[in-house]
């Protein structure tokens, strides 16, 4: 790996007004692909700066391109962990094929990030609800207008450090279902964490957040029935008891977040069904006093309370607007096991 | 609008050997968008060079983007001449708005685009079958991490002299209908030219590629039923004498080489059909001997002939696998019209 160090630090931003997405640190992560030049070059970690894209640089015109997102963060004993990076790693390398981009090793990657945290230790905030998120992603850089794969990639990692995703922090979210745009077909690239899918929800969500709401849940596009993910969290519902989620059906991100909240319930005696789940049982559910919890998981906001659901002008008040216990539980596991305050029984948590 | 020209003009490739988007002309037209600035920002026609992008670019991450393409010609008496760049640049807008992008004044970008031109007049080819390809382009530029629009844009203008866009030239092409990936659903993005629209058929066209077919005909996603496009060109055929396409659902391009192949048709006294086509209704007209041609419409090609189509592991061969009468005469009439061999009856055509 090269290493090249810039000559002067930014100054760092107040670590308590951090907002999400908004200061990036002094460096970042290249690693190019050229599939004329024997595929992956050498990792390099160089000062953040700005890209040089040709103009015709493909994927500013055709969207091949896919991202990821995870956190680092500073424990309570000083240790400097991440949160499943293998998974993050695995998951983009099933994301590139879906998009017929480069695989790369999962292992090279997970080093050459922890070399670039390592260098970046003092942009990751200790204070809870704060993390350095760390967005690595990759996109086709080959210069040519046509419709077909990139032979060159650039996979790069740049790392943020963030507070809470929501300005609302934990105050339960209110969605609405979207009746109208759709997301993802089956067959379509909804699994996959492309570019293209964050752009073609931006209408629907800009939409629901005119009427008042914080974010669009999802439904299926060929039957408008079954409730799918929100975008940026993957659902769950708890239903006289159990908790209920979207089955993984190709059209729901395979959330990192979802699986952990998954293997955590069952690890303490929930009982967790991955289903089908039509907005119709949400709505019964409700009406007969059986829908007790509603919550969002994903890496930005780890698990994010949903107090109310509008579908077809009606309001679906869960737990009366307020964090449920489960929720509040599950957001206190998992984020221990991410700071260290509980034991890591699962093997999540990498050192850096 | 500020006018920098290049120090030095790159050498020009040989005019009979071009390809389709490898080679750019020595400038390009930028457009600024800020919202925090008070919108559009003065028009700039500068040196074709890379552009700096911060590494958070949102479109690199989020895929705000959309593209157009159209073409300038020379004609036989040496004139300059684009074919319907303000249906371009109108449908650009639409596209921006499904992509929560700026609206731009579609005569400002059309008198952009003339400037742009005239600067690079020696880079138009004259050969039949070569024009200047334009590519407009727009993408959100603004640096931050989080699913919301961008408040920045940017809109370029390049430049590719061209050859044919399939190196077989008027060659009939290969089709398979596509069972497994689907291209967009009702309530999607197929209607508009965004980058991810392009990105999400990648796979599926390289999946055809391998087995020999030159380009995927992609049905519907709710029902896997109705034939919709291929992609990079609209799709029409001609059963028992009628000329049949595929309505516009919201599901498909509204193609402008569509669009004015309708209109040539049926000003020469064909009939037109556009509704909703199944697939299953191009097999029986087939079996019956009545489906007698078929080919793709799009800026790109103009009109391809379509020689067979392959469904459920059997060959539609369409008129013996060759050019069809209505394709050629078509093909004649519309690159006549842009050529300046015919009358441009419908205003089509705009001087440079």
């Amino acid at each position: 790996m090269k290493i090249k160090l810039a000559e002067q630090r930014k100054q760092k931003p107040d670590f308590s007004k951090l907002g999400f997405g908004k200061y990036f640190t002094d460096h970042l992560l290249v690693w190019e692909y050229d599939a004329d030049k024997g595929g992956w070059q050498e990792q390099r970690i160089e000062p953040y700066d700005d890209f040089k894209l040709d103009p015709a640089c493909c994927s500013l015109h055709y969207g091949q391109g896919i991202f990821e997102g995870l956190k680092a963060y500073k424990t309570e004993d000083g240790k400097v962990t991440m949160f499943r990076p293998r998974d993050n790693f695995e998951r983009m390398n099933r994301s590139a094929e879906r998009l017929c981009m480069a695989q790369f090793d999962v292992e090279e990657a997970v080093n050459g990030l922890v070399q670039l945290i390592k260098i970046e230790e003092e942009w990751i905030p200790a204070a809870e609800g704060t993390s350095l998120y760390i967005r690595p992603f990759m996109f086709g850089t080959e210069p040519f207008l046509g419709v077909h794969p990139s032979r060159r990639f650039l996979f790069t990692v740049i790392l943020s450090p963030v507070g809470s995703y929501y300005s609302g922090g934990l105050e339960p979210t209110r969605l609405i279902v979207e009746e109208h745009y759709t997301r993802a077909s089956q067959g379509g690239t909804g699994e996959a964490k492309c570019m293209g899918n964050y752009a073609a929800s931006l209408l629907a969500g800009e939409e629901a957040k005119k009427k008042g709401y914080d974010q669009v849940l999802w439904l299926d596009a060929e039957y408008k029935k079954y409730v799918t993910e929100v975008g940026s969290m993957n659902m769950m519902f708890v239903i006289d008891g159990k908790v209920v989620t979207p089955m993984l059906d190709g059209t729901i991100l395979r959330g990192i977040t979802r699986d952990s909240a998954i293997k955590v319930l069952k690890s303490a005696g929930y009982e967790v069904e991955e289903r089908k789940v039509e907005i119709e049982e949400l709505v019964s559910a409700a009406r007969d006093g059986l829908l007790e919890e509603a919550f969002g998981t994903g890496t930005a906001a780890v698990i994010s309370p949903v107090g109310a659901i509008t579908y077809k002008g009606s309001d679906i008040i869960i737990n009366g607007g307020k964090m449920g216990k489960i929720t509040s539980w599950l957001y206190d596991r998992i984020t221990g096991i991410q700071r260290g305050r509980y034991e890591d029984e699962f093997g999540w948590v990498k050192e850096v």
